[in-house]
């Protein structure tokens, strides 16, 4: 049973239909299309959300306790639940989770799980940080409110809209429209939306900074310096060995001179008995 | 009393009142939770005030001399100070200045102050960077007031109002349309600001590198270029060593040499009485 | 017949007549230009594509069957042949594609080769990462067109209006217009969208990072990384060579020793039938 | 007179006085503080010109021949030379660049010269990217004024007004509302706008990904790679000085080994003739 799960050709038909069925929904959208070939779509979404439902039995009982370990086969079966919900009902938001399904890609193609995984590894390094920006938003969602709410309720009548205004502004999109709008009544808010941009940019900066560091210091661990160190490592290794070939030679020096005579008063030679005074 | 202030769960309940704070706070800025809560909101308002001031009281008490040499408690000193003023007076913008009790959070949770910390340090090194950006803005500030004041004077009437306007374009925020109005009447402007917005953007980038660079180096450092440096002082000494024992079997090899007979024109066996010509 | 293809100066003149006739076809644009000098800008256009048309046949002449083998050569033959159609029609677009031409500097420029051929290399690791963008994209695409495409037909009427739009939001233009215009019917449209845009621009930046520290492992590698290496090399060789001449003192010690009497007790002395028992 | 000219004191005074002047032009933009300043603020930029005059002639007299070695020299000889234009006209254009006298800052601070040269070393190592991307815009161009010169006279209808449109485009600045503005007539516009804005970022981004690299490249080899170099060159000359060592032993070890008699047989012991048989 493992052995079929885990067979190529299986999971290229998976991935085949889950390609297919992202191209009949992305069809139903139109309703040229859904005139002309409504019934034959609606078909092949049935039939791949039974693969879907077959394919998801298959391996459960084909790995039983193990599948649940597996943190992508929970994304799977959340996915195939979601799924299952729209077909039943009719209301427009539930048919628009249908093309959810093909999320599934991502579990199903292996580098994408690998690109996956490597951005979501990415995500704890972040966080103190996202912290700080979120922090730095608060603040200024309530002072633009008390400040401005009066003055431009389309962008700062409650926090919420203001919240939404800042995220605007962060991204650089008509944020001066917004504060030449708000100047016109307070010349000084400058200093607030400036102030605002300059410090959320530096924030933003240092998130993107800590997710390139992050992703450099991964990949230049894993091949250069990982190569120098297994070169420093055997150049130790060389070193230890030659340390103990001379501590021999020095061992045997010391007894061939010794069946010459003693020679009690030699400042250098070191003693037979302490052979590595230095180790 | 020191060990009250640095127990863990002094810390956290503090966090704990920031946070609640933070959220009355962000409460009070609808008048509908007002006008439901508002006596509730309020007293919390005053309640978290209380253990604001208290909390920096016994750490005052608790750390004395040693309580101002932390840059952190002078932030702090300040927050709780701000914070007091209005909860006297009633004027909007000193009740929405009440929110900045919130950064009370920068220094109260410990990643916090670190990623903070890390920030400040970023500064420094783009000072020069950041006198480079402001010097091209004020000589391109003076040069579009003086060039285009009469004709886009919403932009550039005085040195100011071209200050903004700058910073906007550098920003890359609808800069194409201040500079198609402007083009109307002069049209050569394209070579001032397509000239500006190249300046300021490569400036900008170096800024960004600065930041960057710093950020790698640290990071960089810190863990691997430390681990090959190790190494290779570990070499050395082990080179140290060999060198250490080979002199000695040298002048243990001399003096069984010399028991024999003295061998005066040998050339490669150094004399006895400087046992490491090179060292 | 090579030689002749492979002189510099030949080189120098392709490349001159390529320049010349982008000059010519920028002119041609200008009704004025055209004007006054149709006829002589014309007459360079065929001569220019002559030019072309010649210095391949010479080429294909010179390599024969090597001719194809370089991918570049590839590239010089569609570009010369796009250019000979529209040298016979007269459709608008027919003629605009004859700039094309132009791209010929990318193969006949020495270091524009280069650098295009470091941009393609980048492109390979840039495949799961640009998949992955594709389908955020996708199902962003079918979800905005089935949600808003009654409420906003001019941005999501259909899937292909959807998928601009999508593109238009990452990019960050006027995508806080959209979503207010949409937010006035569904109130909680900015999750979707705010979703969508930090996704995106998390994907598109770990694009960016993917390709930075592609160039930067391939920089450094090539230079400094491979001098370290060098050294390292070097030193690993040079204690081999320290090996072996204390192999040889050894076993140079082990037989004037046995010639003044055998030691068989010697626990240090290694036994010269086994000069190196740890090789 | 070098010793005056290179005295602390004496660029200090020089920096203070462009600071003056900067801040006296910019006071001359508003017409108020000329209403009520003019007459002073005229006296001290006369006094400024003369003194950035008299210092420039010190510094000629001091160096004579060396002074045009340095090119900062020659950037002051032409901010000096613009500067005494305007001083004589009154043509507005001619005043407005008594501004650019600001920039002698770049060359009077220290630090500011070093980031300028920073900034102007990272040029060289951008020529080819910068060419490709010129390319691309010529043929992009040169595309659009043929294929919607017609349609949006007013973003593409001459080459120069495309290129600007273009360079907009390439910032991202409002590039949907022109692409929706062509599409209106030729639907299939956005594969050539989606396709250029691509390319165009695609080049944009190694551009300063060759500034990065470079950036860093410098800043790793001056400081970390070289103590590692250091501590590699080292240990070669350790390891060199070992085999001194060695050989000298062999030799000697040699020589008392012929005064108890020869061993022609000894396989291992090297023939005292060649010392170094593997050097």
């Amino acid at each position: 049973m493992r052995s079929l799960v885990e067979a190529r050709s299986f999971q290229r038909t998976v991935i085949a239909v889950i390609l297919l069925n992202a191209a009949t929904i992305g069809a139903e959208t139109s309703s040229v299309l859904v005139g002309h070939f409504g019934g034959f779509l609606h078909a092949v979404d049935r039939i791949a959300l039974a693969v879907f439902a077959v394919e998801l039995g298959l391996r459960v009982y084909a790995y039983r306790g193990a599948f649940l370990r597996d943190p992508w086969n929970h994304f799977d079966t959340v996915i195939v639940a979601v799924a299952l919900i729209p077909a039943a009902g009719s209301v427009s938001v539930l048919r628009a989770l249908r093309i959810l399904r093909v999320l599934r890609l991502l579990s199903a193609v292996p580098s994408m799980r690998r690109v996956v995984s490597a951005l979501l590894e990415a995500i704890p390094g972040m966080v103190s940080i996202i912290g700080l920006l979120v922090l730095v938003m608060y603040v200024s969602g309530v002072l633009a409110t008390e400040l401005f709410g009066r003055i431009a309720p389309g962008y700062f009548a409650e926090l919420p809209v203001s919240l939404f205004t800042l995220f605007q502004m962060m991204t650089g999109d008509s944020w001066s429209d917004i504060t030449r709008q708000v100047m016109a009544e307070r010349p000084w808010a400058w200093v607030f939306f400036i102030g605002y941009i300059l410090a959320s940019t530096f924030v933003v900066l240092n998130l993107f900074i800590a997710v390139v560091v992050n992703a450099m210091d991964e990949q230049t661990t894993s091949s250069e310096e990982q190569h120098t160190d297994d070169q420093l490592a055997t150049m130790l290794a060389e070193l230890a060995r030659l340390h103990a070939k001379i501590d021999a030679m020095r061992a045997a020096q010391a007894v061939p001179a010794g069946s010459h005579g003693d020679h009690p008063g030699d400042r250098h030679a070191p003693a037979p008995a302490s052979p590595e005074p230095d180790a």
